[in-house]
């Protein structure tokens, strides 16, 4: 069964991600108060002010979708409907004046991501697309691209540390391709969308750090799973792996396995 | 004795960066010829377009002036002056589309960088600095900030690979800092002179890599050597150490050294 997103939901994803870009830029590359949460990870007032804009929207439009955010937890975690919002994905990168960081607003129906945007506010730059709406990078239409063969690949990821007992299989993968480019976070899979590189690999990944990358590749030609190649919804166990060519993305799957 | 740089010569290392981001510009995102180089890394025809250019404005102004480019190599090796060139730094970030790539244009006098200009072409961004000018980002001010523990700092490095047999060192300082964050080549440098970030550890560079780099942080108030603590020239040895904090910076030295 499609998804029912109507023009006005994909209209508000927009305006989500415009409002909490206005704040991040706002905050961007000044002294901001930073707190460290419990999982010793950055959270800065940038990150609570554009999730609070972001939520006021959502309220006053659609009261009946479920909500949830990376710095205010879930509502209404039944809906159908239910917004998976991440203000500043890359927080370090914010915080160090790096412009690589983005806002994810990700539609998710049912379980199964169905409509997202990318934004990065410094660049204004942002991806959009799912639901039938092949992916956009500012209102015009972009493509994964082919990739023959491992050896010829771009790959992505944003740091090793991340990547815990899981970086074994990781350098099976990043041995073989042709250029590892580090340090990314979501702009990573903006950049797989439109063709400029051909893999994005990360693991300790959180819901509202891919729930708006699944459309976003899907939607503009690219394969994006887990690490078992399994769908990627809201329970997913943190480990992403996205590929502009779906028989890279398959090559890519047996490496990781591969232990 | 201080540098006889002139303002003509500041005039020039701007319009090199210019000239060189225009092309950058225009290849960026675009489908590039890639060649491998000897030491394989990736070098494009946006690379070669660019130090042309660069090299055709200095034959023209300073005749007598040296040269030392990335792709084309040496003339005039033993004059006062000379400009070390690199059309783009961080070919791989350009190659995938990450606007953290860039230009650099440093002058050289009797061996000691003097000027620079770090140039990030899709963002628009120039530093610039050294010979008695505070580094300035886009024609402003910009200083590095004091970092009172090592524990408090942001660290930027491009690639855990580019260490080899350093990174033991390496990780030594990256697991004492607050946070880490990779892939940004010359960028960095940029966001450590303007306060963002604290350190910069680099290894296996060239010396087209950092002479432009020396000046730009150092007349923002920051310290930036070789791993021993001795100041970076044409011949140093390519592994390089920047801080914005001097007090930080000898402390990074000390875990450094202490294999």
């Amino acid at each position: 069964m499609t998804a029912p997103v109507t023009a006005a939901m994909i209209a508000l994803a927009d305006e989500l991600a415009e409002a909490a870009a206005a704040i991040a830029r706002r905050y961007f590359r000044t002294p901001v108060t930073v707190d460290t949460k419990a999982d010793a990870s950055p959270v800065s007032i940038a990150d609570r002010e554009a999730e609070r804009a972001m939520r006021a929207l959502i309220e006053a439009r659609f009261p009946d979708h479920g909500i949830w955010g990376e710095e205010f937890g879930r509502v209404r975690e039944g809906a159908d409907f239910v917004w998976v919002l991440d203000p500043i994905d890359g927080t370090k990168a914010f915080l160090a004046g790096k412009p690589t960081f983005g806002v994810l607003v990700g539609l998710v129906w049912r379980n199964r991501p169905v409509y997202g945007v990318i934004e990065q506010p410094h660049l204004r730059e942002r991806w959009a697309g799912g639901a039938g709406h092949a992916t956009t990078l500012n209102g015009q239409p972009v493509r994964t691209r082919l990739c023959p063969a491992l050896a010829q690949a771009t790959l992505f990821a944003t740091s090793p540390e991340m990547f815990g007992a899981n970086l074994p299989a990781f350098e099976r993968v990043r041995s073989r391709v042709r250029y590892p480019v580090w340090g990314c976070d979501c702009y990573a899979f903006g950049l797989v969308a439109s063709g400029f590189a051909d893999l994005a690999i990360e693991a300790g990944l959180s819901a509202y750090d891919w729930c708006a990358l699944v459309p976003v590749v899907e939607a503009a030609g690219g394969v994006i799973t887990d690490w078992q190649g399994q769908p990627l919804t809201p329970d997913s166990d943190g480990r992403v792996v996205a590929a502009g060519d779906s028989h890279l993305h398959g090559e890519v799957l047996r490496l990781l396995a591969d232990g």
